[in-house]
């Protein structure tokens, strides 16, 4: 930990393990998730509906770690390096993952520095030995494999902030660009599948939802393409940020071909647009979701 | 090994591992491979380029066993039995996995009862422990979990013969439907992926080609959507219906968009068109293969 900061120093493990551990049930959304789902389409891998995971963080709170360095006066982010690096097509050499979060993010009581995940040391995939954990924002933000933490002055211009998670409007332009922060509030149909062909009878549509604070208020389910609406029933167990489960029962459905539309509504009354905001990196899908099936005798 | 036999018997594993053995490198592609990409779209699992698979397949001709059994005059078809029953959508009661294959396609010399796969029992999924393996027909025809073999002086008429895997090109009538059988030449570009982000300078374009007999002629790359077409180099060390590996320099590539083609022309001169069959269950789907990249600086 050091920069703009009273008393720099390092943190070994053991240092961590002696601060008190708090732990945040965590979900963690690529903010390319859906990507494949723009239209027109974008570049960047295509994601369906997968990407995405929920857990539980176990970690030491960044805003300890800075209570116990001291932040100076005028210190406005605080940068995070991953151990990652490589070459980047648009950057010469060899650059590090490096993010930044604004003074007000860094300092919530849920933005961690992780040691464990679902009571086990992380994966290394998932960023062994230490994951920051942003929790309600994209997990871009969430840097994997970190190494070192800086208090700056200055708003961080790395590659990754500036470039990448960066929503473009504009297919041939710059121009009304702004950074990816905050998980927009979505929901996706798990069952049935898309294109799926079903018996006729009683079904049970079922999903997920989510947002950035973890709270759903509720999730509409349309079965006729968005002409009329249903509450699904939600449950009401869902823990932190983690997404809540949905079903909605579908009885004695007739042969023929059925478009299932599904809407969240976050506890501030956020919702899905119907179509996506289209921005050339494919970032923060959230249209309603939609599934086509066909019911066979 | 009953029907229209002259001496029906049952066949314990011991009894065929004791006749005569042959390994059979064969590739299996499901009828249902690239569904997804038909346009109109279509119902059904949606298949992108994976539902194929290859490995080497051991057992006894079923040949043989039909020179141990006998055949009658006027027999017609061979018929085979999976011991995986269920419902079905659109028929009565429970149903068995049943299918028949021609006297000819029977009779063939690389048409096996494999009790072996890569040189280990099948695994379950793959049709534990005795699969019918129909080299060059799509993989419907290749019967796991054989439980049953019958000859027969009439055509099949069960619904996985005359229902599923059945070509429908009309969406509401089933006039023209015919059967699905042989696989169709086709190739696949595994590397850049769809919508891949690359840097600029000199990349490998590889994928694979495949044919109902295995034998590829040629594969034509373009990397301007078709406006011009290269031959790329494929290794003329594949064996039996297996697919061929390919690959083509793309030398010295500048900042742009791309659109990369590949089309495979099989040893009779056979090809992938432009645009695939379209058919309502979207079986069979080889129009030439299609990837969009960009190519950074």
């Amino acid at each position: 930990m050091n920069g703009h900061v009273e008393n720099p120093r390092w943190f070994s493990l053991q240092d961590l393990y002696s601060l008190p551990a708090v732990t945040v049930p965590a979900l963690l959304e690529c903010a390319g998730n859906k990507r494949k789902l723009f239209e027109p389409e974008v570049y960047g891998e295509q994601w369906e509906k997968g990407a995405i995971s929920q857990g539980y963080w176990t970690g030491v709170r960044l805003k300890t770690l800075l209570e116990v360095t001291g932040i100076k006066a005028g210190a406005a982010e605080v940068v995070t390096e991953g151990m990652d690096r490589g070459k980047k097509p648009g950057t010469e050499g060899t650059v590090s993952f490096v993010r930044s979060l604004p003074l007000e993010k860094a300092l919530h009581e849920d933005t961690i520095i992780a040691y464990a995940h679902n009571n086990q040391p992380i994966p290394f995939k998932l960023g062994y030995p230490l994951r920051l954990i942003v929790p309600g924002w994209y997990a871009m933000a969430s840097v994997k494999w970190l190494r070192q933490i800086r208090v700056s002055e200055e708003p961080f211009t790395g590659p990754f902030q500036t470039e990448d998670y960066v929503y473009y409007p504009e297919k041939d332009s710059d121009e009304g660009a702004f950074p990816v922060t905050e998980i927009k509030t979505d929901s996706s149909i798990l069952q049935p599948v898309q294109r799926d062909i079903l018996p006729s009878g009683t079904h049970t549509i079922e999903g997920i939802a989510w947002s950035s604070t973890g709270g759903i208020d509720r999730v509409e389910v349309s079965t006729d393409g968005g002409s009329s609406w249903s509450e699904a029933e939600h449950n009401p167990d869902q823990e932190g940020y983690h997404w809540t489960r949905w079903s909605l029962e579908w009885p004695d459905v007739q042969p023929g071909e059925y478009t299932i539309l599904s809407k969240a509504v976050d506890a501030s009354g956020g919702t899905q647009p119907e179509t996506a905001f289209w921005n050339r990196n494919g970032y923060g899908y959230n249209a309603v979701d939609r599934v086509e099936v066909k019911v066979k005798e």
